[in-house]
Order: C-alpha cells, then sequence, then structure tokens
C-alpha cells in the first residue's frame, strides 16, 4: 500500500524502486489505483495500466495532470540511493528524472487537494518510453478524448522545476542516392552510391538551424544525419547509400512547411519522410497558464524535445512540461533529481491549485 | 567414372553438372582423383580435396597449372543448357565460366599429354570462392611449399581467351569520424560525426583513380568507399561514423606503400587497415612466359581482380592467368561460356606445352 503522507522526496524512492520498464507498469499501476480508491473526493477510473483520478467539485475550470509511470530499462541504478552532489542531496537512480518525481510530487497532492481552485483530471499513465503507438495517450485519444477536456494541462516531465512551454515538431526522413553495383576491382564499370552522399552530408554540416521566437520563448531547432547506412560487402561497389535525417522544427511551422524545408534542402536528391509530429505552440499567452507562471514562480522556457503536451496542444488544450530534474538526465545511467527541485515542484503546485 | 576422351565442351558440361559449392567439392574431387590415378604418366596425390598430378619426365623446366574446382552457389542455373547467344554456341549455367570450363580443359591436357615438353604440375583444388583462410592453396604453401616448385605458373581463371597477367594488390581500410552523442532534440551538445565524414565523401568523390604501367600492361586502379555506417537511433546524434575503403593498387606499389597512399587520401582522419594483399607483376618479362603468350597467340592485358596468382608470385613464381569465359561474368547468375573460347584455351596450351 503506497502511504501518500510521506514526502513527496520519500514517495519518489518508493516508486523508483518499484521496477516499472515499460511493458511491465502494471504492479505499480496496482498500487496507485489501490491507494487513490481510499480518497472519496476521486472518481478513479483504469484503463488498461493508466489510472484516471478526477475532482468533481464544479468549478467553472478543469486543469489535466498527467504524468507517465514507465521508465526506460534499468542499467544496475535501481534501488535508489541518497547521495550528495555540490553540496546538494540528490536521490540517484533510474526513473528519479524521467519521471517518477513528478509522478510523486502528483499522487501526493492528487491525495491531498481535496477541494482544489480548479477541477484535476489526473492521469498515470503507461508506455511512454516507447513506440508512440503503444503509448496509453494514442489508445486514450481515440477511444475516450473526453479524458482530456480540459482548459490547460500539465506534464510532469523534467524541466529543473521550471516551465517549459509547448515542443519542437519532429521529423525523420531518408535521403538516398543511387548508383549502379559492380564489381570493386572494376569500379568504373558502376557508380558509387556512397560518394554521391558526399554533398548531403555537406549540405548538414553547414546547416545553420534557426532560433525561433513563438510567443515569448524562443525555439532551437536542429537538422541531422542520425543514421547512414550504404554498402553490402567489402568488395561491392554500393547501389544505394541511405542518411536519416532528425529535423526538430519550431511549432510556428507546420509539418507540411516542414517537409517542405526538408526537401528544399536536399534538392536533387530522393526524400522519403518515414516520421512526423507537429510540434505544440507554448500556450503560454493563455490567461490560466499565465497564472499558472506567477503562482509557481518559475521562469518560462522552450521545450526543445516533444513531449506528449503536443498531444493536448492537438486537442486544443494548451500545455506545459512542469517537473523536478534535470532534462538531460533522463534516460542517462546517472539519472539522479535534487529533493529540493522535488519540493520546490510540490510547493508550486500546491500553491496555484489551493 | 569421368571420361577425358570427350572434347572439352563436353567435360565442361559434364564437371558443372556435378554440382561442387564450396564446402562441397568432394564428390568432383573423387571422380577427378580416380581418373587421373588411370594414367601412369602422372603421379597423382590427394591432400583434403585437392587433386594433384605431376609429370616426371625429368625436363629442365616445370611449369604449374591450377584450377579451383568449387564454384558460388547455384542460384536455379544448373543442369547447364546450351544456347546460342549472338549466333554463338555457349554453354549456360554455374561454373560455366568460374572456372568449370578452365578446369575441363586442363583436365584434358593432363590424361592426353603423356611427354610435354616441360614438366608438369596439375592443381586441381577447392575453397577458392570463400575465405582465404578456406582457400586449399593457403594450406598447402603452408603445409607442402615444395608442390608450388616451379618456373612459371598458369592459372586457369577466366580471361576471355587472352592471357591476364599479374593481378591488382587490395586493400580494405575503416576511415573513421568520432563525435560526442546527444539527444537529437539538443543537437548542439554533441557532435555529429556523421556530419563529419563530408570532407571522406568528397575525397573519395574528386580521388582520380591511377593507370599504372607496369612491365608494359596498364593497370587502373580505384579507390571506393564499399560500405558506410554510423548512428544508433533515430533520436540520438552519432558519436562514430565508419566508411569502410577498398583500394585496388598497381602491383609495382607495395602493401606498405598502398597504406602510406591510404593513410594520405585520409589524413585527418582514423584509418585502421582491416585486408591487405600484395597485388602480382605480370611476370611477362620472363622467357618462358613470353614463350608462351607467343605460343597460345594471345595479347596479354592486365588482370584487375586479386587472383591466386599473387599467391605463386609472392613463392617467386610468374603466374598469369589463362582460362575461357569473360571474367564480368563470373558469379553473375548469366553465367556462360562460348564453345570457341574453351577450343582456343584448349588448343594454346596443347600447342605451348606440346
Amino acid at each position: 500500500m503506497l502511504d501518500l503522507t510521506a514526502s513527496s522526496a520519500d514517495i519518489t524512492r518508493t516508486i523508483c524502486d518499484i521496477p516499472s520498464v515499460s511493458g511491465d507498469e502494471g504492479h505499480l499501476a496496482d498500487l496507485i489505483e489501490e491507494a487513490m480508491r481510499a480518497y472519496p473526493h476521486l472518481d478513479v477510473l483504469r484503463d488498461g495500466d493508466t489510472i484516471i483520478a478526477r475532482t468533481t467539485q464544479g468549478r467553472a475550470q478543469r486543469v489535466v495532470i498527467a504524468g507517465h509511470i514507465d521508465t526506460v530499462p534499468i542499467n544496475r541504478n535501481v534501488p535508489t540511493r541518497d547521495v550528495v552532489i555540490d553540496g546538494e542531496d540528490v536521490i540517484w537512480g533510474r526513473g528519479t528524472v524521467d519521471m517518477k518525481a513528478g509522478v510523486a510530487v502528483q499522487l501526493k497532492l492528487a491525495a491531498e487537494l481535496v477541494a482544489p481552485r480548479v477541477d484535476i483530471t489526473w492521469i498515470w499513465y503507461d508506455h511512454e518510453e516507447v513506440d508512440a503507438e503503444l503509448n496509453a495517450l494514442t489508445r486514450l485519444a481515440r477511444t475516450r478524448p473526453e479524458l482530456f477536456a480540459g482548459d490547460f494541462a500539465i506534464l510532469g516531465e523534467p524541466s529543473g522545476a521550471e516551465v517549459e512551454g509547448g515542443c519542437n515538431g519532429h521529423m525523420r526522413a531518408i535521403v538516398r542516392t543511387r548508383g549502379v553495383r559492380s564489381h570493386s576491382a572494376r569500379s568504373w564499370v558502376g557508380e558509387n552510391a556512397i560518394h554521391k552522399a558526399a554533398p548531403i552530408l555537406e549540405r548538414l554540416s553547414v546547416y545553420e538551424a534557426r532560433q525561433v521566437p513563438v510567443e515569448g520563448l524562443v525555439y532551437r531547432e536542429g537538422l541531422n544525419a542520425v543514421r547512414i547506412r550504404g554498402g553490402i560487402a567489402g568488395n561491392v561497389i554500393p547501389d544505394v547509400c541511405e542518411v536519416e535525417v532528425n529535423y526538430r522544427f519550431a511549432p510556428n511551422r507546420s509539418v507540411a512547411e516542414a517537409e517542405a524545408h526538408v526537401r528544399e534542402v536536399f534538392e536533387g536528391y530522393e526524400v522519403e519522410v518515414i516520421d512526423k509530429a507537429a510540434g505544440a505552440r507554448p500556450g503560454l499567452d493563455d490567461p490560466l497558464a499565465q497564472e499558472f507562471v506567477a503562482a509557481v514562480g518559475a521562469t518560462p522556457r522552450p521545450k526543445y524535445g516533444w513531449t506528449d503536451v503536443a498531444r493536448f496542444s492537438a486537442l486544443g488544450v494548451p500545455a506545459v512540461n512542469y517537473g523536478p530534474g534535470d532534462p538531460h538526465l533522463a534516460h542517462h545511467d546517472e539519472e539522479s533529481v535534487p529533493v529540493a527541485q522535488i519540493e520546490d515542484v510540490e510547493r508550486g503546485l500546491r500553491a496555484w491549485l489551493s
């Protein structure tokens, strides 16, 4: 039985020590469901390994606050340890940053805020760290879109206890060259597809990514090769070379505009888009968002990575990331979160919601 | 029982229809051994699936004539078929070019030339089409180097019934760039190893391969990327990129000189040589070789690909390739050999050896 009267740091330790690598969230979901059903001010429902708990105070506004309960694979970094880094108390271990400290704060506040100033829909969901198709929010947006209804949404993704608004969009594409295969002893009979890729890498290496202001936040873009492959044997001139590029684009650029840009950069080459997702505007011009930022006393920053805030944004709900932990440490084997940031986020959310 | 009184074209058909993909040469080796043991003018010995048959006439000079009896895998191109291409009678099927037509001529002449003008060591060997370490000649050069003793050597590799002298050397090397891994959403934190490979591909694409005269033959070199790989995931800035290059160099350049050249071309990059083999000088300035070329009435040409002639060259025995079939069709599923070329090579060898 989860003890939600413990401190949010203690709850962080407890739930990090319950492994819940994507696909294996069942036990932690059971414990969360059991804990939430003990509170009469919450309507609790479960869908797969996702637990939803809602207040129904009849407030004029509703806020959705969500966190995923899965982690990337453990690498000898569970159970957690209490360590001191640069004089600061931190909790070290898998999930501390991404994102069980954020979930711990949410669980504690869900239990304690019996009469918040807005109605709240708490969502703790599974399968965030794997293919988007497995993500519980993908399923729920299709089967129960009403659960996402709200005037504002907060994702507890690590943001260093600051508010990170919106997110860049992203796209992956294959840029392909073709040649003619031949034996490498008679290379002049063939055409080398790898050699033909030289200008593709040259364009990437001189590419200057934009920094784009959107609603007061500056989004930094990026266009990068993430994979390259070509050739089939040590004695064959290759007939195809594929450069996989990853484009992160500011949220004022649509997916179609992003694709046109990628095609323009690689003009003269075969371009095949293999993955794409719109970004999310920061939504910080919304009055509720401005109240939230003021109440938590945080500095809004842009979020560069794609997060599930984009799903809310796509449904018309302004959404931000707000959680403890340095996002650069997410997925890192030395993942660790300062206790002070956990307490900051608890204080910030409590101040705004009370 | 192989009938070596049949025509060399018929012997070609017969031995092509006995599958002997590398590793599976035993049955064909049995038949060759049995056939050779019937001729009292030959000393026959067997080592693994390699058959050696020697004349011991006490001649002043000895010539080694060799051919491999294995083929690359069959792809619905056995049994052979007689077809007419451009008005010419050809035998179509796996092994016709590489190199059972050459072996057929050798088997017939071994049986018939009871008193040749030079002593002859005939070698029919296994495992040529696979890793050099498996090649029977690698083993025999180590365990029975005396078998290679001779004043001149002829390999029956396909050369279009012309004489192809010596061979280019070859080398494979990894040219490597290193960077710093990071999440692709914050690419400026990392360093992209694939982008850093742009100048490597640029140098390859502008590289002008030499054409080098060696003992009257012009060897055409080549420096090519044969494989490229980099990147570990669609959202990670890659920290390493490897370009595998294949360098074919004229036989007047040593392996050490070739390596120095590759390191010079890719100066500023990490270069790791992973495979190397010296070329072979054509050996056509040798009097015996000149007699041979004159007797068979062929035009000497350079051999671009590496062949086992280099093994003889390394042991100090001048060696050439001389066999029926277009080398461009070797390993091709439409492999086929003109009957006239089989007859030409039989006539040429017979004229010189009688």
